[in-house]
């Protein structure tokens, strides 16, 4: 069948060229007699593709020099404990903060928890089912010096996102940008840390981006972390402290190669906006047939939640939607309804052919 | 250009059938309309192709029932931490043993002592540079009941690969079987738990597998281990705690269907034996102008280091090598010289190919 259109909030469509030169190069990279996957990744071909990709991340992002770019395993969810056991000096007295805008903000908490012995709510929009993101004016942080404030940039199951970035100057932000990482411009600078799953607009599942501010890796010397751990071991070999996921970090450089061919975060943002713009204008403008329970200022460009007015509907709208090859717009089991996810990747077509099916749905159910 | 031979250490040579297969499946899966890669790894059509790879590897492998096989990410070497902090229950007072046969299990050893008071190296062959691989009758366990035992049952950099698996009877036997797991038949009841990397002999780099006798997980209930690190909740959670390498986890079920195709594993160490005594054949064959440092019954089947009578010709042997289609033969920068890797997927043609080119180039230069 043709390509279906793929609103999976990850992992996620991929762009068509990117699968094209992957299929094409899969038995045999450029002529080298072998495939990706087969390469020694200590190999001048492989080395060739890391470093491509590591030097286009830093174009496409204006990743200053002064931080470092890691390529791991292990996803965001190894990061909720890493970022805790390499920023925080003293994890007995120190103390540091989180913003709590969902269940994946909660999970980063948990793992602190373990690992530290002091964290700090800031700000929390739990009492409102995280239908907002909290304003910086609403923080309260646990004193002048906790030794980060973490954020969520966008919430995958809740469909907010923060269009702000918030200052917090000379404490290091750190920021898990997993789902929204590349759809916009960000100034990197105003960051400690940021911490991305390349499952949504970055590539395949299995490589986990890190950039990370230079002085802030080496924090704890004689912390005994185990060395996976560590950010320190990871920067000095280059991703290369035991063998990288290559195959996704390949993958990854096709998509950064996809995205500069598009014109850059800048052009990506536009037509994101464009896709986001459509979609929500069709949620409010139902007369209340579809409704996006996220306030407005907080709605995500990447994951849109709706309802039907009719809860009843739910499941007749994604039978009737995956017959016309619009797929996974089931809503997170913790929420139900729907979901739109509209990563980089998604072609503004999808959004259209489900814009058009639910103006469709709505007449013949209105 | 056709296919290179390629000997390389890992990531290494893939079946062609595998790659031939990714590669079709790459756009649109089975006629899904879409890419493995784009997958959630929620969907139906990926749980079957996780389901699928689980099943085939208790087949293969003869897994019994009341072991879990686990895929995670991070490696043998975040295995080297997560092993000491799971199947220790007291890591204040308990030991654990490890046989030290070269640079892996040293690393294994070095990540126990970050996360154990007490450790214990029960063999070492480190006095004999590692050239082979001690008996059981020479080890000196801790005491009667040391955590676990842990071994490495193929050593890469070395070339030495156990011909025999130890009996530790009650105490739990843990091995890195990274680099010739499913290359011979194992009794998987004599293993507490077997890890090992994919890049070998399973796949692509950036997926680990874990079999692990069920009564060894959830020892350290109130550990506070990072939920990552953590065997009892990927196993809850059918290794999808989070998003799992599912592209990874995708080639690495092809791979098992061709060795099933095959014949099995039996199949597969029978032609394993074959490419092996073919190589190691020429080496001793040849009147000294080659040489294998290893003892004769620690030979590794699937890693075969080798030197040069006249250490100034290997510089020669290499480029010459690489001019025939013969790629990845230097040894590792630790011990020099040559190494050929011999792993599953490496066609007995590419070891004919070795062995003529080896007779030709000791003849040119004997």
């Amino acid at each position: 069948m043709g390509r279906i259109h793929n609103f999976s909030a990850g992992p996620a469509v991929l762009p068509l060229p990117v699968l094209e030169q992957a299929r094409d190069d899969m038995v045999d990279y450029k002529g080298s007699g072998l495939s990706v996957m087969e390469m020694s990744h200590r190999s001048k071909e492989y080395l060739e593709i890391i470093t491509n990709a590591e030097a286009l991340l830093r174009e496409l992002m204006g990743i200053p020099a002064n931080y470092k770019v890691l390529f791991l395993q292990g996803g965001a969810t190894l990061q909720f404990a890493m970022v805790p056991m390499n920023l925080v000096d003293d994890p007995e007295n120190q103390t540091a903060d989180y913003v709590i805008t969902g269940a994946w903000s909660k999970k980063a908490l948990e793992e602190a928890r373990k690992v530290l012995k002091n964290t700090h709510v800031a700000a929390s929009s739990a009492a409102e089912k995280f239908t907002r993101i909290p304003r910086q004016d609403e923080w309260q942080l646990s004193g002048p010096r906790p030794a980060f404030v973490h954020i969520t940039t966008n919430n995958t199951i809740y469909g907010t996102e923060y269009s702000y970035t918030p200052d917090t100057g000379d404490i290091p932000l750190v920021a898990d940008a997993s789902s929204n990482i590349l759809s916009r411009p960000v100034d990197v600078n105003r960051f400690g840390l940021i911490y991305a799953g390349a499952q949504k607009n970055l590539g395949p599942s299995g490589v986990t981006v890190v950039i990370v501010r230079e002085d802030l890796v080496g924090l704890r010397p004689n912390a005994n972390l185990p060395v996976m751990l560590d950010y320190k071991p990871h920067v000095e070999n280059g991703s290369m402290l035991n063998t990288p996921p290559t195959y996704a970090i390949y993958i990854l450089g096709l998509v950064l190669q996809w995205v500069k061919a598009q014109g850059g975060v800048n052009a990506i943002e536009t037509r994101n906006l464009r896709k986001a713009e459509k979609l929500y204008g069709a949620i409010d403008g139902s007369n209340g047939f579809y409704a996006c329970p996220v306030k407005v200022d907080s709605r995500s460009r990447m994951n849109a939640p709706f309802i039907l007015a009719n809860d009843a509907l739910t499941e007749t709208f994604l039978a009737e939607a995956k017959k016309a090859g619009l797929s996974q717009l089931k809503g997170h089991r913790s929420v139900g309804g729907m979901r739109a996810s509209m990563y980089n990747a998604l072609p503004e077509e999808s959004v259209d052919a489900l814009v058009e099916f639910m103006a469709g749905f709505a007449q013949r159910n209105g």
